[in-house]
């Protein structure tokens, strides 16, 4: 098959988009594969698509080659399966919902686990029938915040996700392992560099939990790996509580005079200065930093929770965020701190916080904060902390002698060199783009819609299931962002829209005749072929090759008047010629056919 | 490929579903291909999923085959190019609109001419450029008032539409030829009976329009067919005028007392016993009947329409809706009437219509109403029409001399043996599914929405579209609609989910490993094989085969005993056998492998 870029649809752009922030994105426009047509909505142009298409098919050949059964849902759904499971409501602002001309309220899917259960329901009603794969590729919806980065995150996407039934948790465990087979399969298909991670599930309940993500600077998915082996989100990664101390020796808490100590390192400052440590200088990490948020659950409740950490580290957003979904976590503002003047703002202390130890049935005061606490703020450490009155902080406060915390949160930051909770040594942290999410949901769906087969014995028992999800059309990106150059897109071969681009470049019949030659053959040998034939200058089809991004590349020009052609690899810039009459063969070689 | 009936995700139902109105829906769902989500919205398990595929594939290889290029918009659309090209407003409540977190006014594509006109003017700027042809095979959401039928007239559908770009009147003839033989080829290879008709263009605009109907006696659409070929949705026929009399010799008008004439019928005997006409007896399409509709605008803005129709033909509400679109048009309601008390109900006759000789510039009265006739209604006829007086009529009431109407408007029941407009004979009336609506757009698109390229010249010129448009997932249910019969499914090879049933039918292992080697030498052949190895009844699997519809069968049973196995036929029923040795190369042939 041939292509002409004097007929393919496309227009290249000299200049990036303005709102290109990675380099996929800024790619994937220039060179004509997307267009945006709304905040993190996007049309595909034909080489996109080609792309597109690629990927689908290897998502698909996998995922039937372990049995899967590929079904379809409608992206338009009814309310009720989702109000079931309290998703309309957890979903929040992500959700697209609408009324339909008859007043019913609607959603556009932004996944489809309900359905997936309730049409297991409908179809199944014996343990013969499990275990039991099916999946979808099929276009959803979420009305994201900030949708960016093009592809990688958009409001309308294309998802495979799949889902397992089984009867118990070896079934389930067989099932999920199956998939991850498979996901591996896929992402080594595609030909980019991936790691395995251990995740947080999210609002998605559910116990074991992995993400592949794509090695990616540009990724908004912070992973850790330890020499041991360890490797996780950092959404995911559970700090060990550092080991408990013996306060016996630590002085009473004294408050002291800190009249100008904004920060944790003028405080520092002024505690050597005023009241110096007596075995070593205090520092940062001496200090608990309490920083108050208001969090909102789905149903609109709110409450106020503070978070207390050494002071050499901050909050981890993306952490928190993780932590308290489906709630949504804000900081306190200035109107937020005037409502409850307990809480002073920038010295604020252990002893304002925490609900109390509450007797069952007992509810806290009304402004009391609830208060959890880093795995660094065990009991018996000693804290330089606010006092809770402007200008003033307190010394040597101890967990468990001075105060107790309601529980622990870990939402710091993680470090590179932070060990590994499972003890395998230090931890290096990277970046990643999330691909691909395997995870075990176990029976919280099959319980909220009523999945139940009868076992053996001709029980009832509630399916246990898994779920699986591979951002299709963020792997276009993916694939993208983790081959790009500084020239243009690079594809693999198993993704490229063309296997072969076929360039006259020059002027002549001669040239043109004998580039609609090689292509021809090609094309005969089962090799999809771009053929440049504009009349355009040999720099500027030099240029939108390199943009565009096929993998080979066969130039007839200037060494034709000696009988060659160059044949010129994409990746690494090489090029060699060859004789006119050898470039066929030297072409399919060369990819392998 | 072997499927195993034993692991398929499928369910047969021995019941119809409560809501089928037509046998594709009730097969469809009682094979277990398509389940209903919501009115409208059906999800595809694996089996319709697979003859989806099918289709989908046709229709690409051939849209590929004439040199269009795909291409894929949104679901998810932002307002403005709507706006722009007025249909955020037209297409009134069939339009699903939602607000997004930000407040954005957004609607689900119904149709994308907006995106596709967009997207050319952001990569095209030059003659050079065209003839374009694009197309997407997308999902299309439409919030139908009367959702029916299952596939063939749902809310969520996916639809295959291109669009042609040129730059003159004979490219655009060209680009609709193309278009017009990929769908003859299209429609020849999903293998079912079809016709081309000429047809209205509703509210899409422009000129010349053809549709490809499936021919169904459940279709919604009634074509007409003349002997001289002519071919039309009844929607596009208009009819011609009638021949003008010479009135001179017709008494003059005079209005009767008709006590008890509430429909024709009584009117024309009562007009026969009082007043009878002096040449032969007073008949229903001698009188003139007045219906009066309130037609609702997209901008919200209502009038009276009355329409003038001779009495032996009703208004046929389907070509009335699409002479009307997109506007709305109501039969008058009680209070309608009560608020024009010169209307008398029953009695209505075109003195008391029409808004008048108008000069330019001049309103009419506030309660004039326009007054469209049917093309039978012509200069010189006489009629017997009401007298806007309860219980009288008058006769001899005369086009021209009596009365004029605002014009013609040709919205009555076509009936067999109308003549043909083009005088090619006497019209048949049948009905059919849409399957395919091919017509020039014009420059609607291109003007509202300001595409222009630069011709030769270098002058800047309006680009001319075509539309074409096939719906994929409702060619599913029209194929099942024009190939089931009374046991279920029939489906054609080119379409079939499996090319082969293979059937163990009776015990014992001899039995079942036959089955499997044959199925498995069928595989190796490249040859898609669903293979029925559950432990059931052979009478279950019969009746199973049938519901499912494979359009060949291998029944491995009780003949095996004398080295036989039975072929069957599904369409004509037939079964032969022939010895096990010659079963694989016998399904070949049959199969034409």
């Amino acid at each position: 098959m041939i292509t002409r870029m004097s007929q393919l649809f496309v227009r290249t752009l000299r200049e990036d988009p303005a709102d290109a922030e990675v380099p996929s994105h800024r790619w994937l426009v220039r060179a004509g594969y997307i267009r945006r047509v709304a905040p993190g909505i996007y049309s595909w142009l034909p080489l996109g698509l080609r792309v597109y298409h690629k990927v689908e098919q290897i998502v698909r050949e996998e995922m039937d080659a372990i049995g899967a059964q590929e079904v379809r849902f409608p992206g338009l759904l009814p309310r009720e399966p989702y109000e079931a499971s309290n998703r309309w409501t957890e979903y929040g602002d992500n959700l697209f919902r609408l009324v339909d001309r008859k007043g019913a309220d609607m959603l556009l899917g932004p996944t489809h686990e309900e359905m997936f259960t309730l049409m297991v329901k409908d179809l199944c009603n014996s343990y013969k029938d499990l275990p039991l794969f099916l999946y979808q590729i099929q276009i959803k919806y979420r009305d994201e915040a900030r949708p960016r980065a093009g592809l990688l995150r958009g409001r309308e996407f294309v998802m495979k996700d799949s889902y397992s039934f089984d009867m118990d948790q070896a079934g389930l465990d067989a099932s999920y392992q199956a998939h991850r087979g498979a996901y591996i399969k896929i992402f080594d298909r595609l030909g980019f560099d991936y790691v395995i991670v251990n995740a947080h599930s999210g609002a998605m309940g559910g116990s074991a939990s992995e993400e592949f993500l794509a090695i990616a600077s540009n990724g908004e998915d912070t992973f850790v790996v330890s020499p041991g082996g360890f490797a996780a989100n950092v959404e995911a990664v559970q700090r060990r509580p550092a080991a408990e101390q013996d306060p016996t020796d630590v002085p009473a808490a004294k408050v002291h005079d800190t009249p100008d100590s904004p920060t944790i390192d003028t405080l520092v400052a002024q505690a050597n200065a005023l009241f110096p440590r007596e075995d070593r200088p205090w520092q940062a990490h001496d200090t608990l930093k309490n920083v108050v948020f208001k969090v909102t659950h789905p149903d609109g409740r709110t409450e106020a929770l503070a978070v207390g950490l050494p002071g050499d580290r901050e909050v981890d957003v993306k952490r928190l965020e993780s932590a308290v979904s489906p709630a949504v976590a804000e900081p306190f503002t200035d109107e937020d701190f005037q409502a409850r003047p307990k809480l002073v703002k920038g010295y604020m202390g252990p002893l304002a916080l925490g609900l109390g130890q509450l007797a069952d049935g007992q509810t806290p005061p009304p402004d009391a904060v609830r208060y959890l606490v880093d795995p660094a703020v065990v009991p018996g450490t000693r804290w330089l902390t606010g006092a809770d009155e402007f200008g003033k902080h307190v010394a040597d406060l101890v967990v468990g002698r001075d105060f107790t915390p309601d529980g622990y949160l870990d939402v710091a930051e993680i470090r590179d060199g932070d060990l590994a909770p499972d003890g395998s040594g230090p931890l290096s942290l990277a970046r990643g783009i999330e691909m691909g999410h395997i995870f075990q949901l176990g029976t919280k769906y099959a319980e909220a819609l009523g999945l139940k087969v009868l076992d053996a014995n001709g029980k009832l028992q509630t399916v246990t299931m898994g779920s699986y999800g591979i951002g299709v059309s963020r792997a276009v990106a993916a694939v993208a962002e983790g081959t790009c150059d500084e020239k243009g897109l690079c594809w693999p071969r198993a993704v490229a829209p063309y296997d072969v681009e076929v360039m006259s470049a020059g002027k002549g019949d001669q040239i043109a005749d004998t580039a609609e030659r090689i292509a021809a053959e090609l094309a005969e040998r089962g090799v999809c072929v771009l053929l440049d034939d504009r009349k355009a200058s040999p720099g500027v089809k030099f240029a939108d090759a390199e943009l565009l991004g096929m993998p080979t590349s066969v130039v007839v020009g200037r060494l034709l008047a000696d009988g060659k052609v160059e044949i010129r690899d994409r990746k690494s810039g090489s090029a060699r010629q060859v004789l006119v009459g050898d470039a066929v063969a030297e072409v399919l070689a060369e990819i392998g056919r």
